[in-house]
């Protein structure tokens, strides 16, 4: 069974009702932002408007273009309901919220639909092409990139295409350790399909809860947990995806070296080939334990340094997450309910762990034996670099709030600061220039804009070759005119970012805010070579129009 | 500095006058041959024709073209000389072989050219395209399923392209453990590059000395330490394909959210995109120590159900090579200088390791504390499946041997015996039935073209998911028609492994030998996604035509 729309924030992350849980420290910690950002909070919350606020633009389509697609989708599976429209207008970006709570939403789907099987996506997606609508696939509709916006650059008709009313497990290989699953089947549900079988994908990016399958193949996703079993491409063995011109359907094997491997062209391909109906995926044993230790580094040198040893010795962590001076002093000044509250720091920074000072997050799971001879031979190479073992209890916080972070940016707006967030991958060598122009361009734009700004970030995801840096930054917002104060920051890191060669983004994807970038990295012949394909695929270019390609 | 083409054999595997040393067990090998094929071994060898023996059909190139390619290739960059023609007509397959043998060789390039830029090879590429010259870019030439065969469809003029000229370390990144490559390099240049440094790739194809990077890559190959380092395309980073539109080249970082990975268009592209010139791949620390246990299984099941759960407990073996029932028994026949000599099998028969007993190989590499301490749990998993430790010293002379097995085949068709190979890939679930179908359709083919056969299988590279099966078969030559007696049994089995879902190949690639096929794999909207592609790169389609593609 899917997630009730109306149950769901349409302006905001995950449930209605649900808020982030300062704890007792709130005060401290919004005294921390005040100063931090030079800013007054305001005494009057700064409210979202209600759905009952917005007006909605009517639907175009007509009668008869709604009974078409009504008898293609029966019992329900066509909705014109305001509600569905406006939660389906857009993602979950800071921009996307922003519009949202001031009701700016001109452009809604002019229909939702929920398909029920693959082949009523045939169905729908030829007539779609045959009278010219876009249609835009959404599967947990968690996209910070635009990647699910209803916009049209031809101004045609926009149907949305939900694909969480296709949810179930479809195969599994108890042999070949895959699984087979329609690709709207949201993260907890497709654990709940495989926990029978002591099997689990393992697969948690932060919006977990709150995204699918194949919006995760869409996206190239990763999780936190990506260290140890791969991001998504290593984890997808083979899949369909729908296209206006058929069914583009991968082998169902290991490897091989039958030509270019077009799961690669559906990966990345963000609905704008088709739409991902089905994927399978490799799964593996549910692990019989883990555990996670926090580790206080001098500063954010020796904690790449250690990460990078670990990296160097094989083993294979789940979580090797280093905050970098910036993100530990912010994540400190929180307290109260915070995970960072049982450190009991203060004492420590006497002793050579001063402002400086970052905290790693190293865990792994497996047999109990191997995870603590892991974790071990991991803290031996943290000592090394000066890394102070602070133990376990401190991560069982993290570890239960993983999911809930994302919770705290809406209640942070109420009080009139702005949260975003950007990521990119780069390799070892350029780590160092790359965190550097991206911090030092947010906190440029944010101070020509008179602003004061926290510019947090850490290491989320590494390889053998690189790592990804996750960007936090938070200034306080512009009410009159939140989004042309948000465009230029955002164009600060991406072009930083791309004079020193990061990638547009590691695990988020490119959508409508990225794609002015993609040039760059990818060059004017592979983007021709991929619009080819979707040219064959999609020749009336209704799928996802103006997404990933500039 | 390249290999000099008159040092290797034109008609046969590697150096010029190297052969398989059978030892002095050769006699006892034959007779095996003998008994179990039912033939007789002519007492005259069935010698090969020498150079000076075959005609060659003169280039079609007048001296204006001639001189226009000289002018963008300076200094001996372009050569119509006989035996440099000769040698690039065709690759290292079983009928490459046989037709160069009979000198039955009608289709030579018109012209050899070896670029030593990327500069020079657009510049080529670009003349190709205007004097509509099909291209077909030439590594090692190792090919076995005829992906470097000069014919062109369309009766074109051909020009083979040497990349072996363009074999330099362009920069390695220690920091990111990263290395780029001209393409043209051999693999042994390759590792000499990296060893004063300490650092090594670890791709080891049996074609390893006498390959390229840009071979591996594009026809996605694997190495015998794949297992532990991964296939091709888990190493390359990013690189360079110089098409006739221009150059594509891939973002050079560890991952990306940036759209679909193009990488994946060039490998596997198997020269119909354009020409591999650079490719930045992953190295790692030369392990200090490495091992290789030989273990003894009673059956083919049990050697299967160890090799799943050594994989099921994430040891990282770098050889995991369970030879079947029919491989354990051909090897064990060949004593002599064979590396199964020291095993002492005789008297094993008697205690429940009779005829349907099975060996593998059991190895990994790294710190000698960690080998160990893997393969002691190796060995205990083995154990549980009636695994006999036979020891380390047997394995010793298959590591020295590794790369020579291929000289075998040459000197077997001096005595009119056939060797061939093929393999495929399956999920775990579909190994059983895969691999009784393929051994099946070799023995009936055989058998109806009145001959019989041995046919061997052994697992060479696992997955979590899955497994390569590799199979060597032998049988009588036909003298008179060589071609027309392979032709019919490398039908059936393709046409047996493709029913059953097998992969096309798993490392050898698809040219002109598999392309029947690989619709089946990937059906026919994939293809045409690759022809746009290829229609966008190569819209003259000149390069490498004929192949991959059907």
């Amino acid at each position: 069974v899917s997630i009730n729309r109306n149950k769901l924030k349409f302006n905001g992350w995950g449930w209605n009702g649900q808020h982030y849980d300062f704890g007792n420290h709130k005060d401290t910690f919004l005294n921390y932002l005040e100063q931090s950002l030079d800013t007054k909070i305001p005494k009057t919350l700064q409210l979202a408007k209600a759905f009952s606020e917005i007006n909605l633009p009517k639907s175009r389509l007509s009668k008869t273009d709604l009974s078409q697609l009504e008898e293609l989708l029966p019992n329900d599976g066509l909705t014109t309901d305001d509600y569905q429209r406006l939660y389906h207008s857009y993602g979950k970006s800071l921009p996307d919220i922003l519009r949202f709570r001031n009701g700016d939403v001109s452009n809604p789907p002019d229909a939702v639909l929920y398909p029920r099987s693959e082949e009523q996506v045939q169905k729908v997606l030829a007539l779609a092409a045959k009278e010219k609508w876009a249609v835009v696939p959404f599967g947990g509709g968690s996209s910070v990139v635009g990647g699910v916006e209803t916009i049209d650059p031809d101004g045609r008709p926009v149907l949305t295409l939900d694909t969480t009313f296709m949810n179930r497990m479809l195969n599994l290989d108890i042999e070949s350790r895959s699984a087979t699953f329609e690709a709207g089947i949201y993260g907890p549900d497709l654990e709940k399909c495989l926990e029978p079988y002591g099997l689990s994908l393992g697969h948690y990016p932060q919006s977990f809860e709150f995204s699918t399958l194949g919006g995760w193949v869409a996206a190239r996703s990763s999780g936190q947990q990506s260290n140890h079993y791969g991001d998504i491409t290593d984890m997808l063995i083979s899949g369909n995806l729908v296209s206006p011109e058929g069914v583009l359907s991968s082998w169902n094997g290991p490897y091989s070296a039958g030509g270019p491997d077009t799961n690669h062209l559906v990966a990345g391909s963000e609905g704008t080939l088709g739409v991902i109906t089905q994927s399978t995926v490799q799964v593996h044993p549910i692990p019989e334990s883990h555990a996670i230790n926090v580790v206080l580094f001098p500063d954010f040198e020796t904690g790449t340094a250690a990460l990078r040893d670990i990296l160097g010795e094989g083993l294979k962590m789940s979580y090797l997450r280093l905050s970098d001076e910036d993100e530990t002093a912010t994540y400190l000044s929180m307290g109260g309910n915070h995970w960072y509250q049982d450190l009991g720091l203060g004492a420590l920074s006497i002793v050579g762990y001063g402002r400086n000072r970052c905290i790693m997050l190293v865990g792994t799971e497996g047999a109990p034996k191997k995870v603590e001879h892991d974790i071990a031979c991991a803290l031996k190479i943290c000592k090394k670099q000066k890394g102070l073992n602070l133990g376990r209890s401190a991560s069982k916080n993290w570890h239960r709030d993983r999911f809930l972070h994302p919770y705290m940016r809406d209640d942070l707006l109420d009080y009139g600061i702005a949260t975003e967030t950007h990521e990119t991958a780069v390799s070892w060598s350029k780590l160092s220039t790359v965190r550097q122009k991206a911090k030092q361009a947010v906190r440029q734009t944010v101070a020509e804009q008179g602003n004061k700004c926290i510019v947090m970030s850490h290491l989320s995801h590494s390889y053998t070759s690189g790592t990804c840096i996750y960007f936090i930054f938070m200034y306080p917002l512009n009410q009159a005119d939140p989004i042309g104060q948000w465009k230029p920051i955002k164009q600060a890191i991406c072009e930083s970012i791309s004079k020193v060669d990061g990638a547009v983004s590691h695990h988020h994807g490119v959508g409508l805010d990225h794609k002015a970038w993609l040039t760059q990295e990818k060059g004017v012949l592979a983007l021709d070579a991929i619009r080819s394909v979707k040219n064959r695929l999609d020749p009336a270019g209704i799928m996802n129009p103006g997404k990933l390609l500039p």
